[in-house]
């Protein structure tokens, strides 16, 4: 498996347009595209920060992933995403090793890359999502 | 306020070289320095994944501020540091347009960066960090 660097840093808040005016007006970034996920029910936000976004996400159904997080744990970080070669392989590789996957196969994500998710149980409390653009 | 790009991801973990492990058997990442920082009451590793650090904390006291954490919340992503080129600048600006800080002044961090820390209750539930590298 190997990783290129951090595709994004997945960040759940309650209010996408009071986020969004946060990071634009104290932080200086800019938010180049706002995406909704049906399948994930999210509406996103991203940012660029350097080689790594910025994804904000706000839910878009209280029984959905994000709301069921903010309801326990309050708005903050949600997930970070690896950029990776071979999500396939990864995927594969990580099992072999006894990772726990949260998704065995990989699915379509935001901005159309192919993601999957590791459960935070097999990795020290971090929510992980592998990423690969088949596009490029 | 110029963010250039994620300086390092901090992670809070109950054991430093369990972790690690993780970090390089299953992620195929390698840990390239371990640091204790004892203002902040943790011991550090340190990964570089493309532009970014994956930064493991380790309490070294249940009273300081990841010992803390994880009796709250567990292991899991701690705070977010992003690299700017004027940190006192910076702070200036934040604290004018009423982002409330943690840090008044810069202070050593590892690394010998100069940080300070923005409160997650001004930023949408993040713990943020600022870095400048002074020596550069």
């Amino acid at each position: 498996m190997s990783i290129s660097h951090i595709e994004h840093i997945g960040i759940a808040v309650k209010n996408l347009e009071e986020s969004i005016r946060f990071y634009e007006d104290k932080l200086g970034l800019e938010c180049y595209s706002i995406e909704e996920v049906a399948d994930q029910k999210v509406r996103t936000a991203f940012f660029m920060v350097g080689q790594t976004k910025v994804e904000l996400l706000e839910s878009t159904d209280p029984e959905g992933p994000i709301g069921k997080y903010i309801e326990k744990k309050g708005e903050g970080v949600h997930h970070i995403a690896f950029a990776v070669d071979n999500i396939d392989e990864s995927l594969k590789g990580l099992e072999e090793k006894g990772v726990r996957l949260i998704d065995q196969a990989p699915r379509k994500g935001a901005e159309g890359l192919d993601i999957a998710f590791l459960h935070p149980k097999s990795t020290h409390g971090v929510l992980m999502e592998l990423c690969q653009d088949k596009k490029k």
